[in-house]
């Protein structure tokens, strides 16, 4: 395995750049930092490891046939993202985005800004079985190191796209998708209330704008979490995971 | 009001040794940054402000009688936790906490680690309309400035009852509490599967080790959350998102 110490290094320069959206964009690659990426079954386009690495993760790494090198402590912690790192940071190919097939059940994200938000969303849906998220341009990128971190790998397994919020719409109202948009509305219903379709996309807005009004004036219907205490609102990726595992209950239940 | 500019003043002193755990237990004090705070009934104990913070901060504490002192920007900073402060500090009183009263359905959290988690924990545990929580001995601190915030002000409202794991065991037993603890064991059923009685304890648990042996004998039911994608599990805040809503749900339709 190659080990690099000079910052001048072609590769780790390469590497270092994707730390920044333009490059993830260009290149089309992109930076998951912690042993975890390892137990995944993706291939890796390189591997990463920290100078003195554990054997384990080495070994790990064994089952992929990729590039890999060792960084020199100073240069790993220019790459890496976490405090405590594990020593493992993996650069992948990022997902072509085609738009060919989408679950009957989706999640569209209205200018999800926060990168912890959207990839507890990402994790959160997986969990519940969702496939595909579709997020209008102008939300935060999902490649971006905090997103794939708090995915806990998810980001893998989720279909992600990003469209024009007028083509969103556009696509859903063409592939027959119930819109149903979690907003505080007058005539929001309660979410245990809403009614299911043969296909839905379940729409969540920005943290502190909610969804615009064009989705809202184009759904089809508005539902609301209930606040029952004192708190006035629920976190946007809250909100997301509590509904999710609603609409696949009653899925299940079917 | 008064203006500090001294480190050596004594109220500062004694504020800034508020964040740290021992002097908010020894004084039962506790700070809570952000303008939102100002917008709550709970009487502070002493508003801070950071010298050139705007009119409408000052007209909204307006409504309480209690000291109110500005902090040059330099002493400000040093109390602050929040890169983009709104240059407001609330210190209140640390709630007692009698047991006088434990509502029908509680939270039990088994030394549950991250300041964020809990923070989440207590907004979305308000938000769904429960009143307690009851953490075991070993968990975080509740009055954490991260705690704090993540919590939104909910913090202000639910009861929350530090116990040695022994104690919660035998007053949740003495008191006819259903124990319910979210745990991936053998028997464990999903919690859309849990049967509710007249009390209900819902048990949560750390974020590396979940719920200790002991409780885990003690409990009358297990329950997990089922994972239907690839992900592995679920943020702890999460989970306890997803079932608090679940039961208060079932509550609502009884």
């Amino acid at each position: 395995m190659d080990i690099i110490t000079s910052k001048d290094n072609e590769l780790f320069k390469s590497l270092k750049k994707l730390k920044a959206k333009k490059y993830r964009e260009l290149d089309k690659l992109f930076l998951a930092e912690g042993r975890k990426f390892l137990e995944f079954e993706e291939i890796p386009k390189v591997i990463i490891f920290k100078e003195g690495v554990s054997e384990e993760s080495i070994k790990l790494s064994e089952k992929f046939q990729c590039k890999k090198i060792i960084l020199s402590e100073k240069l790993f912690k220019e790459l890496s993202s976490q405090e405590n790192s594990q020593g493992v940071i993996i650069c992948y190919n990022s997902k072509e985005q085609k738009l060919d097939y989408l679950d009957k059940n989706i999640v569209v994200l209205n200018r999800v800004a926060d990168p912890g938000n959207l990839g507890t969303i990402i994790r959160v849906a997986d969990a519940a079985g969702f496939k595909d998220i579709i997020l209008t341009k102008g939300s935060v990128d999902c490649y971006n190191e905090k997103t794939v971190r708090s995915s806990m790998g998810s980001i893998l397994s989720i279909n992600i796209y990003y469209l024009e919020e007028e083509d969103t719409i556009h696509l859903l109202k063409e592939k027959g998708y119930k819109i149903i948009a979690t907003a505080l509305e007058k005539d929001s219903i309660p979410y245990t209330k809403m009614r299911l379709e043969e296909k839905n996309a379940f729409v969540f807005g920005n943290e502190g704008d909610g969804i615009s009004q064009n989705i809202l004036l184009k759904s089809d219907e508005k539902v609301i979490i209930p606040i029952y205490g004192s708190a006035e609102s629920l976190n946007v990726a809250m909100a997301t995971g509590i509904i999710l595992y609603d609409v696949r209950n009653r899925l299940d239940n079917k």
